[in-house]
């Protein structure tokens, strides 16, 4: 597979991002989702912003208050035996068996745009910003599916109550229209499909279970894209793979000759997160016609394997012309990249059923 | 609070249901839902049913095998120390942190029939048997919303893929549509309103997450009852209290003068599962008006304490005549029981905004 990574990479870092929050620093702008609007790409950046604590000894939790309309700050003693800070992104609770109490930093939508597609011009503030109960965690790994003139815009909402896929739509990328929670927790990677198949919209999603089941893929169908139903079981994990651990929906699903192409996220045991593909029937989107037995891209780059969370690479989203896959995709959870792939190797590179 | 417990208690055991599998035995003929249908009561039964082992070191797990449309039995050794038979409902895999590996019991849908809510007549098989790959493991807690002349019935489907809402729908109780799953894993306890609020479906349901949230009840709307969205999370947990570790629906809710009457379980850390109840906004149900302080009902006669597993009552279904609320309600996880309430009595005893 060959692969090619723009020189400019990473195209955004967060230094580049000037903090909304003051005394706040900027420490991930990645995993952004993408859109065509007029003749501009638009990068939907996942900015996480953490707040600086004055006392080494205390950490701080931001959390969104949606009836002052204002963030909260949380203050935690690092000598509070209840909790471990030991994972750079989340504060545990130790007296739970699993998950997290508390975010070490607050995410939200912001906007970077492009005349090339490889040198982007960031907004001032935030696009889409937490505005509810759902939400006063943050919002996450947006995605954007075009129909129309219509962009729809979802994402993780993360507060104490679950992380669940909630939406948004634009036709300027100015204001929005909030359409509430799509997928109710334990549920991300959400990729809406840009049409309708056989009269109905469809939209892959990935629950996070604990009674019994594996961080998968599934897909759900839809006839307003709001409400959704008929939940499927479409891809599971593979055993010594590099998608053993856990795998979602990456970019956006298009339309190929030969079928819908899903470029997906897969993670090993050991948190190395790599993309593949998943083709399905261009006709029946509940089929898997052929899949990535090796990913079409991993972390080898030095901006993809050391980072806030290194050993990452994850596509919200393409732009795809012609043969040329332009794959936009966060690295190792705190900056964006982009790698040029070409479709027809990528649908070589799978192995049919 | 009055409660008139029927003398004929436990109404339904296990005694009385035939083995739909030969060599099996019923463990279980518990948390129906309820149906009034032409002039009868009907109860949909869970029933549970256990292959008996010829080898007492062997443990028998039942899984349907919707491709050859048989149900297998799988080995397990007792002395195999992979696996965790402690839990007389569920086979545990001690490489897991959480959750289960295969249940003990298959459980399906039967109906009783009765003319006077007293007396059921329980027919020779199953009404609705596990049919596709969701439902390898069983189907279980049925509950039955009539809406017009159709009733929708719905119930936990159980796979190793997770733990989903499925629906089907009956005219006559005897043949079915099937609709697929309606709430993805990891949910259950699904309610679905009797009637359209400003003219929409409502749902409660149940889901269980694993990264952040409790178990507990949120609200869904829908416009054709098979695609659900705008979730909303509706009541939590509280500590100290009877449903201080885990909520859920109970019976279908059902109108009253004062709101949307719904009569939901809730259990403690030590698993003990009371009834009490929620009363939601006519016009508007993702509002809870009033809430239950104490239990409207908690185990206390012995077919409640004791069984498969005791100090249970759990109700998917009443039969509401005036002020008599008929609560039907499974026992110990095994057995039906119905008592009497008063609807003004549940009413005035609970606690408003």
């Amino acid at each position: 597979m060959n692969v090619y990574r723009y020189e400019e990479n990473p195209l955004i870092t967060p230094a580049d991002v000037k903090p909304y929050h003051p005394g706040f620093e900027v420490i991930g702008a990645f995993n952004a989702g993408i859109a065509k609007y007029k003749d501009e790409i638009l990068m939907l950046l996942r900015v996480a912003e953490r707040p600086v604590s004055p006392d080494p000894n205390v950490v701080l939790a931001p959390v969104y208050d949606p009836k002052a309309k204002k963030l909260e700050l949380i203050e935690l003693r690092k000598d509070d035996a209840r909790y471990d800070f030991s994972d750079p992104r989340v504060i545990r609770d130790k007296t739970q068996s699993a998950g997290f109490a508390y975010l070490t930093s607050i995410s939200y939508i912001r906007i970077a745009r492009s005349k090339d597609g490889h040198r982007f011009t960031i907004d001032d503030g935030p696009f889409v910003y937490p505005s509810n109960e759902q939400e006063t965690f943050g919002i996450e790994d947006p995605r954007v599916t075009q129909i129309g003139d219509t962009y729809y815009v979802y994402f993780s909402a993360v507060s104490p109550v679950g992380i669940g896929e909630s939406m948004v739509s634009t036709t300027d990328f100015v204001s929005y229209n909030h359409h509430g929670m799509i997928f109710c927790p334990d549920n991300k990677d959400v990729m809406i499909f840009p049409e309708k198949v056989n009269g109905k919209y469809y939209a892959l999603h990935r629950p996070t279970t604990k009674s019994i089941g594996m961080p998968e893929i599934w897909i759900a169908e839809s006839d307003n894209l709001l409400y959704w139903g008929n939940h499927r079981h479409l891809a599971g994990l593979r055993p010594g793979k590099w998608d053993s651990a856990r795998i979602g929906g990456g970019a956006v699903p298009f339309r190929t000759d030969k079928g819908w192409l899903e470029l997906y996220h897969g993670a090993t045991a050991e948190h190395r997160y790599c993309m593949g593909a998943l083709l399905l029937d261009l006709n029946d989107p509940t089929k898997v016609i052929a899949r990535s037995d090796k990913p079409i891209l991993e972390p080898d780059a030095p901006y993809e394997k050391e980072g806030f969370f290194g050993d990452v690479v994850f596509s919200c989203g393409v732009a795809v012309e012609g043969d040329v896959v332009k794959m936009y995709y966060g690295v190792a959870d705190t900056s964006m990249a982009c790698a040029e792939l070409s479709l027809q190797e990528i649908l070589d590179s799978l192995t049919y059923n």
